[in-house]
């Protein structure tokens, strides 16, 4: 018998996350890029939660092109800031800022911090057949005194996942991915579709 | 030093869960019931998924007290009915209608299916410091042919957890609870918890 195929829109304007993805992805769930579907439209991410900002993106693509579509929003963790930078984390430091200054922040607001606890979270939404279902993949770890590690971007030089003693910019991009918040997130994501088809 | 207490109340009128939540706490993290912050609301479950549900009374219970507190939504979905009856789990059958009618229904709907997968979903709403955060617990399965067991309730007697040969319905509450969909996700949020309060 043959298996189904289902094709899924990626509502993401940034062509390496689109490749990760499809390099995980069994070959009969294909990816639609936005610029395939001639989508070019700036998606407002203004939800106060990751599990907003990917709904908001995820909806949008489906209310504009009715078609099966997923998108995705990570962030940072931090538990004695209260969770932040959270759905904040690109733009901790201000909008105009780098991810330089977005690690000088956190390294400043937990200077005398003892609770250096940490997270990164990534929240992945899909619309299917008219359903919206949400995917989350979660590492844990903290935050180190210094960078170390030139690999990854955003915070990886100062998150360290529990177990290891170095960060994720140490680690090559095959062993992130296998730990990795966005990794877990995108194979539940495989899980449920195998599942969903049969 | 002290570890700090934290008081949550908790947004159900059904005693069984609260019972059961506060069995799995640890002692410094206290749950109030709706009973003892004397609200008596009827809260409306309108939402189209879980997530929504659980979000909707934590939100409401928040909005009212101003406090710190927890909300929980469970369902079956069943992969071939397109995830079916989920969130209209305990009203799959009609309002008035009892588990034996949703359980009957199910089994007709299944009749001539060959993909008998399904999951037990719950996800439970913390509203903490003002900051949403949502915690799933899954367990995969699939649907038996007939009714087995006669412990727990609703979909119990025709679940069967991957793995196993007996139904949820055939297990005793202590076993259930080390790998239910409710016991998974009260853990996560205890882990959460912990590790927020440093």
């Amino acid at each position: 018998m043959e298996e189904p195929i289902i094709s899924l829109v990626m509502a993401s304007a940034n062509p390496k996350k689109i490749e990760e993805v499809r390099q995980i992805l069994p070959e009969r769930i294909q990816i639609i890029s936005l610029e395939e579907m001639e989508i070019y439209d700036d998606i407002p991410e203004t939800g106060n939660t990751l599990e907003e900002n990917a709904l908001i993106k995820a909806r949008f693509i489906h209310q504009s092109k009715k078609c099966n579509c997923f998108a995705e929003d990570s962030g940072l963790e931090v538990y004695s800031l209260r969770m932040e930078p959270g759905v904040y984390s690109a733009r901790y430091a201000g909008l105009q800022k780098s991810s330089e200054d977005n690690i000088n922040l956190l390294l400043k607001n937990l200077e005398n911090e003892e609770n250096r606890n940490a997270r990164f979270r990534t929240v992945l939404a899909l619309i299917l057949d008219e359903k919206e279902y949400l995917f989350e993949g979660i590492i844990q770890g903290s935050i180190s005194k210094s960078r170390s590690g030139l690999n990854g971007f955003g915070y990886d030089p100062v998150f360290v996942p529990d177990g290891s003693v170095e960060t994720f910019a140490q680690l090559n991009p095959e062993q992130k991915n296998e730990i990795s918040h966005r990794g877990i997130a995108v194979r539940k994501f495989i899980d449920f579709l195998k599942l969903y088809t049969g």
